[in-house]
């Protein structure tokens, strides 16, 4: 006996990230993202790091909180606390449900700002991002690529403590994302321009990468 | 023109800390060994782990809460940036203004606990804890030995995140800091033992290790 069966949300299994300095318009561009994937009928899974989980978001609080001097190491170690406990508890089980994941920073952003940034050994976050991710990297990477006047420009009134950093500090990490672009991975977008062009760059981009759709079939 | 220069404090920077499960009686046997140092003219700094700094602090309220459900590898990255805050603010200044330095628990503890305890990568840990201290070891590390029972009768009413853990963890981290004491920086006490004797038996290494009294002087 043959009956419709309708498939709600489509299986996906993608996770893309977006990367860049502070006010490139990661955050922009990942919600538009996930607001098309959904109006084509998948179900993606929006997070942000660090944060994303009860214990992250602690410990993201700590880290963007104006009033703390943390040293280079100790914020390192926060930034891959809170990953090891996103990526073991939300972002690789939605992957494995087969979900669509959509991440405002992973670890490039660690390279890029305690990296090139704060100068940390490049070995030792390297280690630790491979550790905190449990080996799973991001299948596409937008790198928003902006001027620091720009990032400045968009950005809230009151700077947290990654914010309030110098321009000679954003320079070093802006061209830490530059050097990251050269990976297979990674898409390297210039986010001066409007937001509508670069959305539909990361949409040509994507929609390259999903599954066929799927339609209601007999069986 | 000689003139007598007394020495308030005797300058000192020996690194001391205490291990073992809890409730074996590490805080009681630091404080004490504190008072003593200090009526002996010595001016000793008692730090705690994890905390001892504001944001040390903070992320001890985050591993203890027994509200937060935390992955072992996030749990580590967590014990490990609070100790790189604390050894490059506080227990590093310290040693180099030559103060004896006393914590009550230091990274064996994270061997013991997150390696033993929770079969985290044993290497990771090790590459972790060098980084976390700077490299700094301690010059003599007590490991307080008690069976789980006595452990048990002698910590609070309400266990904290860690402490409800079962009585097979605590064999495996009890374990864990047995396989420890083989090292030549670290004294193995049977802390079942009343307080007094193993105050005397810490007390007596302790004393071969501080320097020779100053006494007023004229110069």
């Amino acid at each position: 006996m043959g009956r419709l069966l309708y498939v709600m949300t489509k299986p996906c299994g993608i996770f893309i990230t977006f990367e860049g300095i502070d006010g490139c318009g990661k955050s922009t561009q990942a919600v538009r993202l996930c607001r098309k994937l959904r109006r084509r009928g998948y179900d993606p899974l929006f997070v942000r790091e660090p944060g994303g989980t009860v214990v992250s978001e602690k410990i993201r609080r700590i880290l963007l909180d104006r009033k703390n001097q943390i040293t280079p190491l100790a914020e390192l170690l926060l930034y891959e606390a809170a990953r090891a406990h996103l990526a073991r508890t939300v972002i690789i089980p939605a992957l494995t449900q087969g979900r669509a994941v959509v991440c405002d920073r992973y670890y490039d952003s660690t390279t890029a700002y305690q990296g090139h940034g704060r100068g940390l050994d490049t070995r030792l976050i390297e280690t630790l991002n491979k550790a905190a991710s449990d080996n799973v990297a991001p299948d596409l990477t937008f790198i928003l690529d902006v001027d620091y006047r720009t990032s400045l420009s968009r950005r809230g009134k009151v700077p947290d403590r990654l914010e309030k950093e110098s321009r000679a500090f954003f320079n070093r990490v802006r061209r830490g994302f530059m050097s990251l672009a050269k990976q297979k991975r990674v898409v390297l977008l210039d986010s001066q321009d409007d937001i509508e062009s670069v959305a539909a760059e990361v949409w040509s981009r994507v929609e390259s990468l999903l599954p066929p759709k799927r339609t209601p079939r007999a069986r």
